[in-house]
């Protein structure tokens, strides 16, 4: 039996074949890797067997809403492909993914956010994780270090765990990161590289201002450290005005920018890209040959073509309203809901809404308990997002998902389970 | 400009992004990980330059052929996918894989090779490839050691040292890998998992019967050494008896079976799938979830539903006769063509057929050389395919791809430049 949770880039609990027998041997005893060994299940994945199910309200998500996804025209696209160019869709293809789409994605950014230089080139990823992944990979040996956000999103923080590559939590502010603080982070530990989210962060929402991404490129270039920088909402603005991204000033080429189709076409696609330097890409290329040879070609044939033949931004626009409107909803009934304790972040983009309690009175995990088993409510804990092993006192809701009805449940029982919670 | 080469699965020249500017800093010096920094752009990649353009005649390729491809059905399976249950096909999925599609090629091994026990499960990845790369990881910390025939895959060699492992390659006779020479090997190296080709090995063509097999296991089994059985090209026998697979017989569960619907489907998809016992399928579902979320699901849906509508052995058995053909008059040719010095191995399926100059006097380069500039014709120096850098006084010839007038004029140009060089 499979137990899908469709919620996050990742989630699922063991799954069992068919048809299969014993055959009787004494089985060995095997010695993982030290990499593979300190891998750890999701600690959140023992949670999410409670959080899914016929009549829960899942507000634990993150995958785009089922009504964002150009569902009509990938079927067009896809029939004309193969019926017209089967073979090109079918063949093996190049590492580097598919020339027209990467000549696309560098018109796309340079016209649209000023990204890349002719010192740079486009690599094609399976999304954009593995983008970030080939970049830890790139820059980074055994025992190395990278920073991050204190509070960031766990796949990113598994991604590079799994490469035996430690974590280093930086303190940051309402505009993300301290310089101060990631000097500090550099001076006592091998940093390598920084993770940023800088636009809609997983999980807070928070966006970095353009003088803090300077303030964050000038430590970090000054020392020779990598910015990764992870941009998979970037374009799912609701509110306020565009922050040019960290790749769009990047003149010593220290910026490894991941990409995604994930959020604005579909995330079953597994389409991302990098753009860093063409030396990074070189090695990134290399990478990419040996992992898995090359992404899926229909899928980066179809992305291709649908921003070829179709608004790509009247597109965006009308999922980031459709967005706008669940988020604003929610944080409406946040402020009207829940107890005066409970401060959230409103995102002017992306997925999500953090929620704090700043009583620090409230236990997360038994408000997180109590709402599946009394409300049928699912959120996660803010707890699996630090990288450290602190406590967040917070949660996180995500708008994309759930429809208004489902978001004035979910808030109004949250408000309910939380106001017994305060009363206690 | 994109320099594709359609031949092996990896190849191709550096592509360049176009609407790009500099923007005048200063570059940083990358200071790249140790295990990227060893990565070397295949030292054939420079040859292929030559080799692949038009008028060329490339028995150097490693593709299926063109014809091979069930595309009609492909199309028609896709369409009626994305009409009838687009958001399963466009929305993120679970990390091991489409459970109708785990649970159908359970069923299929069990009955056809009987492989897999209720000890083991399955695993999809993006092609065979990411299922060697992913054992590579699960079992190897950085400066273990891999054996493998000391003739292999220039595709498995890349990827073992993309991990910073030591490959150690073990002699064999015509019937592969030499159990006395294995544990030779595993006596003076950290050895932790043997890779093997067992069916019409790339890039010898050979087959290893049963009892080496038997053998090979039992010294696997004895020092609880892993074996990576990689098989793609397993069900393109079109001579002779199948021979089980290592896992079949698996009692120990030692053995991780790489599968892959390149071959019989369409290489572009990138599905294949892991077997092994359900603790290794553990570790690489976590992997899968840090490395690249899930494989293109829509993909997975394509293979599931050709499976189960279509007639999948009377597919592979007319790929396999189309195949046949070719081969034989390839190795007729050769006969009748090729001076006596040439012993050729005639390979009972697969892609390949391997040349070995028994006189040791021909430099393979030159060959090489020579039949690119005065014939056109493109074919693989088996020095890339050595693990150490002795010489190999072989070459690898491809008969899926040419048509067989391609075929005729390709052997013949092998040797009359052959008998040149004999004549010096």
């Amino acid at each position: 039996m499979s137990f899908v949770i469709n919620n996050d880039r990742r989630m699922m609990i063991n799954a069992q074949s068919k048809g299969q027998l014993h055959r009787g041997g004494t089985i060995m005893e095997y010695k993982f890797s030290e990499k593979v060994q300190t891998l750890k299940p999701s600690a959140i994945r023992e949670l999410f067997k409670l959080m899914v199910g016929d009549g829960i309200v899942a507000l634990s998500g993150g995958n785009p809403a089922k009504e964002a996804f150009p569902e009509k025209e990938i079927a067009e696209i896809t029939q004309k492909i193969l019926t017209e160019n089967p073979i090109a869709a079918l063949q093996y293809s190049i590492s580097e993914g598919y020339t027209p789409l990467r000549e696309q994605i560098a018109e796309y950014v340079k016209t649209n956010f000023n990204i890349g230089t002719e010192e740079d080139a486009v690599l094609i990823t399976s999304g954009a994780q593995q983008a970030n992944d080939m970049a830890v990979k790139i820059f980074c040996d055994e025992g190395d270090a990278i920073a991050c956000d204190e509070t960031i999103f766990i796949g990113s923080l598994s991604a590079i765990k799994a490469n035996n590559v430690k974590l280093v939590g930086v303190k940051g502010d309402d505009s993300g990161m301290l310089p101060e603080q990631l000097e500090e982070a550099i001076a006592t530990n091998p940093i390598k590289a920084v993770y940023l989210i800088p636009n809609f962060s997983n999980p807070t929402g928070l966006t970095m201002p353009l003088e803090r991404r300077k303030a964050i490129y000038e430590v970090c270039k000054k020392h020779d450290i990598i910015i990764i920088e992870d941009n998979p909402y970037g374009e799912l603005r609701f509110r306020g005005e565009h922050v040019p991204a960290f790749k769009s000033f990047d003149d010593a080429g220290i910026v490894c920018y991941s990409g995604s189709f994930s959020k604005v076409v579909a995330p079953g696609l597994r389409v991302g890209f990098m753009i860093a330097n063409k030396k990074i890409i070189d090695r990134g290329t290399l990478l990419k040959q040996f992992t898995d040879v090359h992404t899926n070609i229909l899928a980066q044939m179809i992305v291709y073509e649908y921003y070829k033949n179709y608004n790509i931004k009247k597109h965006i626009a009308e999922v980031s309203a459709f967005y706008a409107k669940k988020s604003e909803y929610m944080c409406k009934l946040i402020r009207e809901k829940l107890p005066k304790e409970i401060k959230c972040i409103e995102p002017d983009g992306g997925m999500f809404v953090w929620c704090t309690d700043t009583s620090g009175k409230i236990d997360i995990d038994e408000l997180v308990q109590k709402l599946v088993s009394e409300k049928k409510v699912a959120i996660i804990s803010g707890d699996v997002f630090i990288t450290n092993n602190s406590k967040s006192h917070s949660f996180r809701l995500n708008f994309t998902v759930p429809s208004m009805e489902q978001i004035e449940y979910g808030i109004t029982s949250i408000g309910e389970v939380l106001n017994g919670l305060y009363a206690k």
